[in-house]
């Protein structure tokens, strides 16, 4: 059996989490129980998946989308622009009709104001940031990026390195584009930062590398000071090196708090580096997701070699919606009140599924959980070898996860064991049944692995 | 004089234009005036741009821009969503949510109907059918078409087949992704399809062609259905060929009557070409530019090789906006009636450029214009060698056109006498002052040019 070695890894403490539970408390750790009482373990929780299995269930937990109620609390932005007159912009420009490629001067001035990033490097694009990342890599394939250097679809092999476990569709856009992507494990504070300096600074192929600084997909991990400092310090081999700063969360906290991050622009700029940073973030979650808008920001230098590229692209990007947002929110105080309503309604998600965890799996020494301040995912660790076990288990039983390995690059967890939970899409009482399902899951495969061990 | 030679082609019949005017009617032709004659209109011309100097003049004919009055036709459908019930699709989907890669059902049924396309080969985008287009050269270029053919941008020097004069963002498209343009002359039934024929199944570098089938930018040519058919049955040397079919006019008929268009799709599949075909619409001038919705629609094959990479671009586009639009026309048929509104306003503006060109030019065997029945736009023809000097010239006098060789691959136009006239974003009265800045300009330029000749 695959999974007997690595098991013996579970009982020290493991690496890429940052609240490890499942340490000895006043339970019995599984690995210390004998053949039978495991035995009795895995009957007890075949008997309830199999209770489950009669209930038909039709539970999703793959995807980081807003439920319900979260949606509601932007219906009234729907209404906000009803006539001619709601679309003249400050500039006097109208709206409905061509022109501005960028964004309307009160859209970007919101999103300035929201994240801290002057005006003059923000450019508004469509619905999605995910759009502008994968145009973005595409763009440095076919033109290169600011300052002449060869188009990376030209330079043979480029490759990326990839924060592991990390955001699929990061990964996916590598992967769609022959980009070969290096894992770094994650840490409590970030990405190894050692290990991201060992390729980023000694290969000239390596031209990129993903970043989710806030809340981290899937970890919930915000980078601390000083890897933010290191990132905007880093002095790669590779003259067209680029940092794709996805800040998907960057306002989305779980709790009355204001989690700091670092401003990677200031940073960057005081290490002369600026032109290394592209930016992105987007309202997907802040609003409606594929009806929100998306932003990217970079210095002087990259929009001016992304411009003339953008221009052929398209006329423009859809300013009513930019309207649309800018008066729903009137400033970027209107966002955070929001963002707590949001918080208001997700926390409770989160700590439901927390509290069957620590109910079900706390101190068995069989997984292990992040608790996350914000973003929308929880990350846990099985037991190594366990995770796709698990994945296939909980489908066939009609509760839907992000698919096992998911979060690594190429669909390729080396330890199988990280899956991620993403809460806020069911109703509180399906929320509570999808996690039971998990977790009996995940002790009738823990018990099955233990005793093969045994 | 570089003019000198090609101006004596002018009285015979010039051949990319329809309905040439500038024939000898009543008038003096003025190729057959003497030096004095020309002396005194030339002076008169001069004398009358003097007077329009001194009105200090900010007027725009450059761009297909809809005027006010055609955004106001549209501002109902500003206020047609504004509760989540309204977002609800007939699939049951909540649009405001993420979910649906290709478009809602209903706004598939909208444009099946508009535009006589089966549903299941169209996939609805984001605000710019332009951006679809970019967007498809480059998966083409990194990609490659369907069939697992080595992508675009691995084969070499590749080449488009560019009707001319068309559309300059076509050609932009091609210029900026390092794609060689082959120009091939506009007839008034559509490209000359023995030079496309010679070009297509010859040379397997030649990967595809522009086509504005209906109304073309800037003739205002609707395809015959002879170039349909041909276009259809073309047998490319290069098995990697493809048709980029931007039917942005598809419904933009100015007078009371139905322009036919031959099926591309029905004749491809006739003749078993059907993936040859991309084809692209948008409602940016039906509804708001910019914050309208764009399609595009290719064979099942294509779509089955694009969805995938479509959906590592994004996870969406906006269902709100494809709802908006679907709720405020009801029907293919509202679209018709809407058009109609649309005509009723940009005809009077067509006419009042027209019969200014008749009054200043006709006769006079000096210029030719097009009389469309629908599109943007009214081409211009001067004689040789004169285009860009009358572009100065109205430009010096506060007239922006369309720079001259614009509507040429690579800006080239080679005997310099195209003009593109966009007559849609003025007022009429502006626009008759436009319209006779302009016929002065290029009685001035004329006299002089036939003056330098004789």
């Amino acid at each position: 059996m695959n999974g007997e070695k690595n098991c013996k890894t579970l009982s020290a403490p493991v690496f890429p989490l940052i609240d490890v539970k499942g340490t000895v408390t006043d339970f019995m750790v599984w690995s210390e129980l004998s053949r039978e009482a495991l035995g009795a373990l895995r009957d007890d929780a075949a008997a309830q998946l199999d209770a489950l299995r009669a209930e038909n269930l039709h539970l999703d937990l793959t995807r980081g989308k807003p439920g319900l109620a979260q949606l509601d609390l932007s219906s009234g932005m729907l209404g906000v622009i009803t006539s001619a007159e709601d679309c003249i912009s400050e500039s006097s420009l109208d709206c409905r009709n061509y022109g501005v490629l960028d964004g309307i001067p009160e859209a970007k001035r919101l999103f300035s104001d929201l994240l801290g990033i002057p005006e003059e490097r923000i450019f508004i694009g469509g619905n999605s940031s995910l759009n502008l990342m994968f145009d973005t890599v595409v763009r440095c394939m076919l033109f290169g990026v600011a300052g002449g250097h060869e188009p990376w679809g030209r330079q043979g092999r480029i490759k990326f390195i990839c924060p592991s476990p990390g955001y699929d569709r990061h990964f996916a856009i590598c992967r769609a584009l022959g980009i070969e992507m290096i894992p770094v494990e994650m840490t409590k504070e970030g990405p190894d930062m050692k290990a991201v300096r060992a390729h980023v600074c000694t290969d000239p192929s390596v031209k990129g590398i993903w970043c989710v600084p806030k809340f981290s997909n899937p970890e919930g991990v915000t980078y601390s000071d000083r890897v933010v400092e290191e990132l905007a310090s880093l002095k790669p081999a590779a003259p067209d090196f680029r940092i794709f700063w996805d800040n998907a969360y960057a306002v989305h906290e779980l709790y009355d708090e204001h989690v700091h991050l670092a401003d990677i622009f200031a940073a960057a700029e005081d290490n002369g580096n600026i032109d290394n940073v592209f930016y992105f973030a987007s309202t997907s979650k802040i609003t409606f997701p594929g009806s929100g808008v998306a932003i990217m920001a970079a210095s002087e230098t990259n929009l001016r070699h992304i411009k003339p590229i953008l221009a052929t692209q398209t006329i423009g990007f859809d300013k009513i919606n930019q309207m649309r947002h800018v008066k729903y929110f009137g400033s970027a105080d209107g966002i955070r009140a929001h963002m707590r309503r949001h918080a208001d309604i997700l926390r409770p998600k989160f700590e439901t599924v927390l509290s069957v965890f620590e109910r079900e799996l706390g101190g068995c020494g069989i997984a292990e959980w992040t608790h996350p301040r914000g973003g929308y995912f929880i990350s846990l660790n099985t037991m190594d070898d366990c995770a796709r076990r698990v994945y296939k288990m909980a489908k066939s039983l009609g509760v839907a996860l992000t698919e096992a390995g998911a979060t690594f690059p190429y669909g390729c967890d080396p330890r199988d064991r990280n899956l991620r939970i993403a809460p806020s899409y069911p109703e509180l009482s399906e929320l509570e049944t999808a996690t039971h399902v998990v977790c009996q899951c995940i002790r009738l495969v823990s018990a099955e692995a233990l005793m093969e061990r045994a």
